[in-house]
């Protein structure tokens, strides 16, 4: 029997273990988090942590689902109990969450931060707060030094477009802090024409480009010059998280009309929402490849599910959910549609129902490009997905469907400092697999091609594919 | 090589072996089996089986099923071949069944109930028949005396709301048997206002509740008549049978043009028939929750396909399957009406397609009550589900999304006495997995968790939810 | 550690390689490939290969496709470059396809054909392509000698209504090659009104069955004249490849009009299509009932989603993926609409979307047959499928929800000689699976039982279930 989350957590077999200490450690082989949802003024005014309540129940809706679901009251989790208090209510659940990637996380993160290797329960709540605190208080412990710890070369913020991304630029400036953060461009707001605060975005995102956003001509005037600006501050990526990919041709005449329409405060069919959102994003991806940025897909979402909630607690907050009605015709004839035109960027697809995975691991098979090395990705095990079981399922069925040599590996999608041992646990679960088929005589266990592999993965290739300069 | 169907049975390593001995046998961990078909008066009337022929192939269209897939003459399934041919029938297909539930469950039923650990092939079936016969014939064998040969303490029938519960009563008041025996309410015969028999069924009730029911008022009124007459003989449990889970919002004016139109023999449209069960399903929550009982929603099933059969052999014979027509985003929006109105009852998921698991697995996280473990559940893997991946694959996703602490463990969805196998069949599969995450370091090897881990989803999650007094 | 690619590939446990060495190996145990795409002139004239490079990727779109994906120039995949540059390029992401079949086939491939053992690479690739053309280039070296080395038994092609079926003829009278070479009846043609080849082909149909095809009975006329000869030359299997099985009822008068508009040049709506689709399918199924043979369905897919790359490449070059828009409750609606005719012939259903697997698997339980074993069969992992973890998936969940014993086997659908490894593969993951159940004790060492098994599913079951004479 293995000791509980000890070094050889989630290595099962000697060659993983092999593979993982040679080449892909993250003590050894820097990370590359090119999207997660860290506020950039927390690294750049290097917040610091009052204790680890703060840090792990401050802000993660999974941990507060959890709690929530054990039938923990509100008040444990978003309310006013005590920082201990919460912690305490989150460790009573612990012993319950076998197999859940909370579980798995929360020890590494003990482990990795904290060198607290004992199981958190009730029972030890108490002496591993005073513990974790302890080195939470440390002058030393901050935003920053948690990146550092965590050896991340690069990380990407997500950020609106109409964001003045100062603190990206303050950030730039100081010579201090090696650990580059660059900006993501997210124009959701700009695209959910659908939501009332849309018109008032809009203004908002006009004032930002200087641009009057009379219609649809002006409004991608306004986008085109925020992405200028984002260029200009290091952005190479975008990110949309949408419902679903559809696709309803429309042209910018019916474009304008659609525009106009919401800013006079019409109502909108939903054809129009669809048909204003097909055109809006066909325009975006063809900047995106005029500046070969990579486009990121999240969907399969459905948000906010439960009213009571959303009205009590806010977005964000552990009310999100897959749903299953994902239709891959219309991402197909959307993808036709760019590469028709030559307008389709290097693109990133994520969906939050793993039903999809198969679908999207052909289909990025069918768009490709001459010198790129997996033009169209299958994004890693996403949300939900990114447990051990999702995640070995999206590998090996994007090796069984793609190229996973092509991988471009581990994200967090956190906003939380401690997140990066996702990235450690992917690794883990990577070199687990390859393992495993060395070990099973389906490889040859070839050492070049194997660090070649497990380094490309973890590192080399998001470098690459991004076309990031560490 | 482990020996065939010997007591390690689908326990696969040295943890398994100990956690399912110490905390899960049925020997030792009584059984709650909260959902089934067995026909009460079976029980009351402590019914005796002439053979096992009647027991195994009297009713259980699995095996009918498979006995059909395989080429089998009818005569020799529901026709009038001798119980001893048709056992013998059965017997020939069971080498073909390598890797199906009924192979496992039929050998762990000749073990658990006559000590018959041999294969049953077409070489064994004559051996194997008289053996069991000779138990079969002892004048202890009977209804009653394998329901405590299982350590049965509470099971739950399946009943509809015009049915009088005589014999619920009567063994309420049997102190010769001191398994509970309660009844559950399923009033699919009342929603289903498109079947033929409807008007008829509701002549039925109204007689039942002593209601004249000519509208949506009064029909409401009789169910609620009946629901307190099944909640004083003990139910806390509904259940509901449907095509998927809908919603079409209904007010009750709209549900009464409907009902009436419906008794006045008019034919509705394919909206009025949605509309009407979206009502009276979101009338019966509210109940539910009012009572504090269970609502049970099984979806993702067409029934008799095979419309030849249907004519030849009636319904329920073994040609109902799984479709892929399933809308997430309507059973979101059902929830979503019920919390609004604190009318959600605590609810158990089932559909019949495995695609829905991680769905229904990240939905039930959305709706949560303080003081509740696990207020909406994803019931264990149903019907065509109930097998060693299908089952493995419902508990780590349950585990993976949700908190697999909270699980209220296994069904029977059975009408026969010996199907209590099924429990001992999931916990196996419970502890197999466990067990192996603790001897690969996953979960700490710590027996006190470990045991209320798996005796909470053996028996007292279930005892908890439902509120059963054993 | 196991060694790379030795006799024991795929075989991991001691069962496993006993059974397959005993009851599976194709050296011992012939191949009947049921379904394949080799153009039958090609065997007619013992077609000669000049290098591993026309036999690996003169038409091999799987192994295009990851080519592009990883980024190689098309002049080096079915461009100019030499061959020796096109199977370097091919060589140099053979170490990235770590976990595709195409690596396990490749390389089961050069060990089976070429006696070559090492992995293909970069390095190795001059080496390897030099000592297996040696081979191709030896006088006994042709499409003859590859298909007898494979110890096929029997192959069926795949042929439109309007082949005249000659070199058939003439390798049935060809007394030097006992491999059988029988056609499939494949008439996508004839139903694909939708497209602007129809009304040529429709022409050249009935030029081949001397009936000049006016409306919707010269098309039956014209068809069953086909299907008269193809029988004539020993055809029993015909074959569909369909978006997805759709249903709309559709009688002879309508279907009458809507072909009269068809050939009148009109357009049709997307009824009107799907009506002619049901229609014409309908009458096929009720032939191929009559005649014994079996209906073949293939379906959800959407071919050449890649405008820009169909224009420059063609059809079927790689560009083709599975959907996620397959309706069960329509698939079940046509087979019992046969059903209820007697109609329904002796069916194989396949989908591109592995979500369809539990689908398929519970529908063919409800129609049977006596005295046919598995009358309609959920075919073999299927193109984007036919990998480890599809493979595997295929057939335990044929096992829990159907009968695995009566599982007809594998199929390469390939146009390649030397993809009869394919059965090679499927036979080593059919026999792990066994032996692992067999070991862990779920089901006995009964030598007999298991032979019957893996024999039936290699072989037996083919040949009984398609009735060929071999």
């Amino acid at each position: 029997m293995k000791r509980f989350n000890d070094e050889t957590f989630m290595l099962n077999n000697d060659t993983a273990v092999r593979l993982y200490n040679n080449y892909a450690s993250i003590r050894k082989v820097p990370i590359i988090d090119y999207h997660c949802h860290i506020p950039v003024e927390e690294i750049r005014f290097n917040k610091r942590f009052r204790n680890i309540t703060e840090i792990w129940l401050g802000a993660d809706h999974y941990k507060w689902r959890q709690m929530r679901v054990c039938g923990i009251n509100e008040r444990y989790i978003t309310g006013d109990a005590s920082d201990y208090e919460k912690f305490e209510a989150f460790a009573s659940i612990m012993p319950k969450l076998i197999g859940n990637p909370l579980y798995h996380w929360s020890h590494l993160e003990l482990a990795y931060y904290f060198d607290i290797h004992e199981p958190l329960s009730l029972k030890s709540a108490r002496n591993i707060y005073d513990r974790a605190n302890t080195i939470i208080e440390r002058p030393d412990f901050n935003a920053r030094s948690m990146i550092k710890a965590s050896n991340v070369a690069l990380l990407c913020t997500t950020d609106d477009p109409a964001d003045t991304l100062e603190h990206h630029v303050a950030l730039a400036n100081d010579d201090t802090f090696d650990t580059k953060v660059l900006p993501a461009f997210r124009p959701d707001n700009a695209l959910d024409i659908e939501k009332a605060s849309w018109k008032s975005y809009i203004a908002k995102l006009g004032d930002a480009a200087g641009v009057d956003i009379n219609g649809a001509d002006a409004l991608k005037a306004a986008l085109g010059s925020r992405m200028d600006h984002f260029e200009r501050c290091g952005c190479k990526i975008s990110d949309h998280g949408l419902y679903d990919v559809r696709y309803m041709p429309c042209d910018d005449a019916a474009a304008d009309r659609i525009c106009r329409e919401a800013l006079a405060g019409g109502t909108l069919s939903d054809e129009d929402v669809t048909a204003f959102k097909t055109w809006l994003l066909e325009f975006l991806a063809g900047e995106y490849e005029k500046k070969n940025w990579v486009m990121q897909l999240h969907y399969g979402v459905t948000r906010s599910i439960n009213t009571k909630a959303l009205e009590a607690l806010g977005a964000n907050t552990g009310f999100d959910v897959m749903h299953n009605d994902t239709r891959a015709t219309e991402l197909i004839a959307f993808l036709d549609a760019l590469e028709k035109k030559g307008d389709l960027p290097k693109t990133i697809l994520y969906s939050l129902n793993p039903n999809d995975n198969a679908v999207i691991d052909c289909v990025i098979g069918a768009f490709a490009e001459e010198g790129i090395r997996g033009k169209l990705q299958h994004g890693s095990a996403w949300w939900f997905n990114d447990h051990l079981d999702g995640m070995t399922e999206q590998i090996k069925s994007y090796a069984a469907l793609s190229t996973l040599g092509n991988h471009i590996g581990m994200l967090t999608d956190s906003r939380s400092f401690l997140s990066y041992t996702r990235h450690d646990y992917f690794r883990r679960i990577l070199c687990n697999i390859i393992g495993e088929w060395v070990e099973l005589g389906m490889y040859p266990d070839d050492e070049d091609e194997l660090a070649a592999i497990i380094g490309d993965i973890s590192l080399n290739n998001a470098v690459r594919y991004f076309g990031f300069d560490i």
